[in-house]
């Protein structure tokens, strides 16, 4: 009896989508690949405005684009939301050398750490002491550590699949590393940077103080790979080289910036909010191609995909381009706070904060229930090779929108080079490849489809 | 009684590997992102030696060099097996434009195809007829094409996933081209750039004359995509325009080359041969890192991941360095006929030629018996995301080694970017990156880990 009901279920589960889904999935996929304004839309975002940290001129010309582009799509509704934000800017370029004897000496390359607080204008010039971890701070104590610049150069593990797993193993270096260094009399801290690769781009990312004040903040800073190599290697030569690192960057007064929203109202169901977004902001090293310009010009994309086939959603779908998702996560509050307030019912959302590469599937977060339905559709995405399902996080923006009956995912592309990239230079637009971008805004377009078409499955 | 079978078979199959391989795996994976040589080996070949069309003093640079970095892997026996390859030679750059009136003219990016006759050395210049398939030509007939220069230009199809179905598709131009537009009295043929990108690189590749005699070769050249827009668009404008295309390739006599093989002696079936392999010969405008070296090296780096961790062969393994897999596969038949006339029993090949991107699983050509086999092996390269397992093609050198018994297999990496570099002057080194590469030799070592543990299923 078990065993038929076993078989019962596997066939309800096994079809619970129609052969025209399969239809309305292949021509998703032909407009995506050959009528999508992606590539178009992050060439602009790219070239034309560039990096686009909070709180910056550039930020603010991405939201006047942002809102603008939405409106030549066509929704019913495109508004700003104001979200108060920090303003950190990195000053001019920031300078380090390693000098293993007077007059002897290295160029590095480093930059400062988001949200770090300036050197003095000659800079710190001090000893350095390489550890991996905050257990060998607490081992070496305040007599080895005090006065010194403390290097993290743990690197991120290679023998991880997911890269994004060898980066949170690793980045307790670069956000907690200059809050733990200074408990031990530490006058500035350096980290490795956060990639997999050896080569010359130091990559930013936020850093916090804790509760330190002010006048307790040490300056922070990466340092590219090979450069953390070079020092590595001096070091276990002469222990007591000096390092010297410059950077004149600053916090100011919190500005007023926007989350851009747009919206097309469900024709059946208008109180169901689909939700597709990623992030406007970006570092302002690069140009913030994949992190995360490619999750926004996707996410704008949706709807003119579904505009050119034809499709009119049954359920409220609206685009939100966050803003300050990369040193604050202010926008994502924002937009949860005034959904509350309005008892609005996001019954999914998917958050494109990966890279623009070519997409192997989507992590959700999700109960039971709803995740047989998402497994049911599995078969939809494979002849796409978009068929790794799998549970887990969703997005740093969106998985604040969790309740216990909706649906929030994440679009997961190929992640082996998107640490190449991340927070650095070389973020830019020619590490961009047009299909592989575009085979994101199908995938998504596609599992926004099946959320408007069936809902939620409880 | 069918359910109960039914579940016994399925309990057997997902079961057909010990908890023992899944550890092998795994350290087959820590090996292969930490201690592989395949991006070292791809960086000599690449930047040391570069292009190695067969036939040219490179292609013999690579043949030295792949038999002396096989021999310092440590195999029981390296040597190399004479091949008679053809020798095709481009001669300066090739020089083509449009004129649209007298004194007004357009300069394009173009390449001879690989195995052209030159033009005189003054070039051709004649009108142009713009088509998309061979049909076209029959309708025009002889009249309307007679002393022209037939320009093909029928793009990749964008919306398949697999671009090497798009390739496959729209390739006769490039192949056949020439032989069909002589047919009908044109004196050169152009071809649009086999790539699914618009850019200046034009793409070069084999094209066949038949049984045209020598007198009746017309030149065929490829254009770039970019190029090949602007044509289309002038010609719309001005269907008398002239193009003038300038090339001075040549076909010499013949000459010896080599495969080079090595081979590790099993230790229990020393008679049944895994061979995994790729092609060491490239076309001559890039370094051909994607288009094989890469094959080449993951190829040659499984040995050497498979002595890291300690494992001895059961059965004998081969590594193939084939010869002019370009243009002509001579290294392929030659390999084969020594084969037969020796009897060897190749149970397994794999092969390596669709660049080094990240492995998004295999095609295999067997029989349903074997396939059953490797299918209960899919859950072993799940945790890795190359578990795209499908039945088809293997590899143009392997291929003439099937049996009714024997599996062959391809490696499938991600084709989104292949073509962006396909034969073209942009395949060169900085377009790998080291861990999609290395993923790529550690599946590859981890299928013949399999096959060498479990031989065949028949």
């Amino acid at each position: 009896m078990i065993r038929i009901v076993f078989f019962i279920f596997l066939f309800i589960s096994v079809n619970s989508f129609s052969q025209s889904d399969k239809q309305v999935i292949k021509k998703i996929f032909d407009s995506s690949l050959s009528e999508s304004i992606s590539y178009e839309l992050l060439d602009y975002l790219s070239n034309e405005i560039g990096g686009r940290l909070s709180g910056s001129l550039n930020a603010e010309k991405a939201v006047k684009w942002g809102k603008k582009e939405l409106e030549n799509i066509g929704f019913d509704r495109v508004w700003l939301q104001n979200v108060l934000v920090p303003k950190w800017v990195r000053g001019p370029k920031e300078f380090a050398l390693i000098e293993t004897q007077p007059g002897i000496t290295f160029n590095v390359d480093v930059c400062a750490l988001g949200g770090s607080v300036a050197t003095p204008s000659v800079g710190i010039k001090a000893k350095v002491l390489e550890v991996s971890n905050f257990e060998e701070l607490k081992i070496l104590g305040k007599e080895k550590i005090d006065g010194k610049i403390v290097f993290f150069n743990r690197p991120m593990q290679s023998n991880v699949v997911n890269t994004f797993q060898a980066y949170g193993d690793a980045v307790n270096q670069r956000v907690n590393g200059a809050v733990e260094a200074v408990k031990y009399g530490a006058i500035g801290v350096i980290v490795r940077s956060m990639t997999l690769r050896l080569d010359d781009f130091p990559h930013t990312g936020v850093m916090s103080y804790g509760n330190l004040t002010q006048s307790k903040k040490i300056p922070a800073a990466a340092i590219s790979t090979n450069s953390a190599e070079k020092l590595s290697d001096l070091l276990k030569i002469n222990p007591n080289l000096k390092f010297l690192l410059r950077q004149q960057c600053k916090e100011f007064d919190d500005v007023i910036s926007h989350n851009v929203i747009a919206e097309i109202k469900g024709s059946e169901f208008p109180n169901e909010i689909i939700l597709v977004g990623g992030h406007l902001d970006s570092w302002d090293l690069g140009d913030g191609s994949h992190d995360d310009g490619a999750g926004i010009v996707q996410s704008m994309d949706v709807i003119n995909i579904l505009k050119k086939i034809g499709y009119r959603p049954k359920r409220t779908i609206r685009v939100v381009l966050y803003m300050n998702e990369e040193n604050g996560q202010r926008g994502a509050k924002k937009y949860f706070d005034i959904s509350k307030k309005n008892n609005l019912n996001h019954i999914f959302a998917i958050e494109s904060d990966a890279g623009g590469f070519s997409p192997r599937g989507f992590s959700f977060t999700t109960n039971d229930k709803n995740f047989e339905q998402i497994e049911s559709w599995k078969k939809l995405f494979e002849p796409y090779l978009i068929h790794s399902f799998e549970r887990g996080g969703s997005g740093a923006d969106i998985s604040i929108l969790k309740t216990n009956k909706n649906v929030l995912a994440g679009l997961r592309p190929d992640s082996q080079r998107y640490f190449d990239y991340h927070h650095a230079s070389n973020d830019t637009f020619d590490k961009i490849n047009k299909r592989e971008l575009e085979l994101g805004t199908f995938a998504i377009t596609s599992l926004i489809y099946l959320f408007d078409k069936y809902g939620l499955n409880n």
